[in-house]
């Protein structure tokens, strides 16, 4: 019998790309490391190798996804064309981490996950930052925005985001977020000095993703 | 022998205070619910009666300093006098919940904690924020300030500070750090709609709180 050995980083792909279809088709909490291992055709020494415990393949998971979700955005930098605003649209739908995955989201909300779910927050805001920063930039030169630091707004506003609007970490009852959602476009155009107005397609935006 | 029998809130309160006092001078993770019963002379049954682990007495530790923190940024909204910038100074001194408590504080940065600690940072904002709210309208009301949204603002406003210089949730480097916290004064003029120069002194604080 011939064992196939892959290349370590092929293999470890393969292993999360599995289990992220498994989370999302039967549900993170009954899939186990053995359904993994089975869908593969894996040795149980193969698959703890790399991933010591279904969390740390959760990690990986969301990882994946995050740097999909990096590449969609930096896509939308490079290439996209409009004005400020129109790509700060296009960024926004191109960050929307969510919509793919519904059952990993489901699962880094659950209570016990917190920790992860606020280091993803975290993570989130550090790696979308920058590109909304050079896109502010643009719009200052474009005479839409005036800002003097556009990666510590950036940093501000996303973290605001982030935060305020989860109700992983905050529990906000639906009034207390319907409020800050209806604030959110003024507070920003206050921070960019943006025309007022320029932001309240943020509010249909809002209520897009929440479904 | 005559067992007391004290009031539930009492005793409670009780076992409360004496682990706050043994994570503080003995260090959390050497405390045990053990130290904590000879310390009172309570029996087992009694302690884990009100608190089922260690993590459940961290947590009530942690309510305690938060609402004796409420309470002195309550009696400042209420008592304190000066104009508005003078009352935030004085708000953000009352609601330093870290400096009398560092082995409880260290406890919380603990990275295993993460998920308590976001907890309470968005405990923190949502308890803080509408004093913060009422100092701005005065802010307003003095022409010092001009906010559409009090509540929002500061909402928005303790969201950044509170997670954004949180080395516990995010992992910057003292250089990310610096450059935020440079930024901050700025975009919280540019927010309130303040006289540049306005909250200068909230760098000065922050290097006073971060020692």
């Amino acid at each position: 019998m011939v064992r196939t050995v892959k290349q370590p980083d092929i293999r470890k792909a393969e292993i999360i790309s599995a289990a992220r279809r498994l989370f999302q088709t039967r549900d993170y909490e009954r899939t186990t490391m053995q359904d993994v291992m089975n869908d593969l055709g894996i040795a149980k020494g193969t698959i703890y190798y790399y991933f010591p415990s279904k969390e740390d393949l959760l990690n990986a998971v969301i990882d994946q996804m995050a740097g999909e979700t990096f590449d969609r955005m930096q896509s939308v930098v490079d290439n996209a064309g409009g004005n400020a605003l129109e790509r700060i649209r296009q960024l926004i739908a191109a960050g929307n981490i969510a919509d793919d995955n519904p059952e990993v989201m489901a699962q880094i909300h659950n209570p016990k996950n917190a920790g992860m779910h606020a280091s993803m927050l975290a993570a989130a805001v550090k790696i979308s930052a920058p590109l909304y920063a050079r896109v502010i930039q643009q719009g200052c030169e474009e005479g839409l925005f005036e800002v003097d630091a556009p990666l510590e707004a950036a940093e501000l506003i996303l973290t605001s985001v982030q935060f305020l609007l989860d109700t992983g970490i905050y529990q906000w009852t639906e009034e207390d977020l319907t409020r800050r959602a209806a604030a959110l476009p003024g507070l920003i155009e206050t921070i960019l000095k943006a025309q007022p107005g320029s932001f309240q397609f943020l509010i249909q935006q809002e209520h897009g993703s929440s479904k």
